[in-house]
């Protein structure tokens, strides 16, 4: 089983994109992660998260490790699972 | 026999596009769900469903699911079947 | 070899894309067929259609068969014979 | 040796596209066929032909099997000859 | 060695395509050859040519053969040499 | 694991572009670069990296490189961790 | 390891582009370019120039090149070195 996510993440400017990617790339299941910056403001930057993973991937366990880093899940975009072999 | 099948759903906000999609999977013959918030409006959400499946997807099952979640099929947008080897 | 038809099509809701796709699937010589909606008016749905199948595959059958479902095939979009092996 | 046509071709409405697609596929050395409507006026339609076919594709007998047919050949949009093995 | 050109022809409506693409043809190193029209003006035709070969294609060779049938090279608009394996 | 990073980075005119690559190809765990330039000033360019790596890879030792080049790294665009094998 | 380089050039009309195609084939390294004219004025050309090779392709060499022939290397516009296997 593969599972994917978009989501739309807003984060103080500390931790920076890297610190980020490399937490995120500790959650179990957690096989590629990519962040983009989409927008710099004064105190925030709104970032887009691709997250892909196996089965034992597990949304609450990403919510919690954002949570840990004061970010803010805005939303979740995009929810995929792929059982094909 | 491969079936797709591209649906338009108008759903209240919970549940989420994760546990929306957990259900779906569970469904008979699905292989293959992505779910795309396409609006969020203060009550609903809309989203575009994809859903991939063998023979024995049906869409029934899938309109029974959908309600019994309190979410309304707007509209199928696309249907495939595809029976090439 | 394979044959090819973009149809554009003039339905009533009933039989919906679903019902549409399995009629025209069990016809001669179909192996594919995607049921894409354009235009949803108060009485009819516009839809386009793409039907894929081997030499067997003949458009009379296809034409009766939507006529047996009181649609209109509106015009015939494209055409494609390959005999390339 | 591989040879391609984009042909540009006014036609009465009948034959329609299918039986034209027909006659053209027995002409020696066609492999392909793709007839793509582009315009629909009151007597004649427009249509886009791609033929594809081996060495002994012949444009004088595309030409003359359009005549036999009433379709007048508007232009020869592209014409490729591909003799790389 | 592969060689590529894209070339911008002026011509006579006299050779047409099919006849300025098959005299191309035969010109020493000459693999493939694809004449698409841009303009039809009411003397001359203005055509994008695209010719590949191997090491022995020699512009010299096409801008003769271009001339002999009263065409007018008007600007190499490509060159590409590729001797990557 | 394969780190892909996006910098937008300002730079003066010396080194040049080709200067940055190599010296950027020299840190641990680089694989590729790519410098793509993006507005030149009158005393400095900005300019696009790509940069990628092993797991090696390491962006202190990449700002470390570009401060000894007086370049300032202006932001991080995407950072991306591959795990999948 | 490979390397690429878009170059931006401003030549006068003679050498023509195969011409400096060919000058930069022999260069020691290279294994592929391609030319495009972007503009061509009274006296100059602009032409975009993409030059791929192994690891002694050496961008002195081509500058002194272009400088035999004449040409400006008016920017580099993307270095690119790939070490990946």
């Amino acid at each position: 089983m593969r599972i994917e996510y978009d989501l739309d993440v807003l984060k103080p400017h500390q931790p920076d994109n890297w610190e980020l990617a490399q937490v995120i790339m500790e959650i179990e299941g957690v096989t590629f992660v990519q962040i983009k910056t989409d927008e710099i403001d004064q105190k925030t930057t709104s970032v887009f998260l691709t997250i892909k993973g196996n089965g034992d991937l597990n949304l609450t366990n990403i919510k919690n490790a954002l949570e840990d880093m004061n970010c803010a899940l805005h939303s979740v975009d995009r929810v995929q699972i792929d059982n094909r072999s």
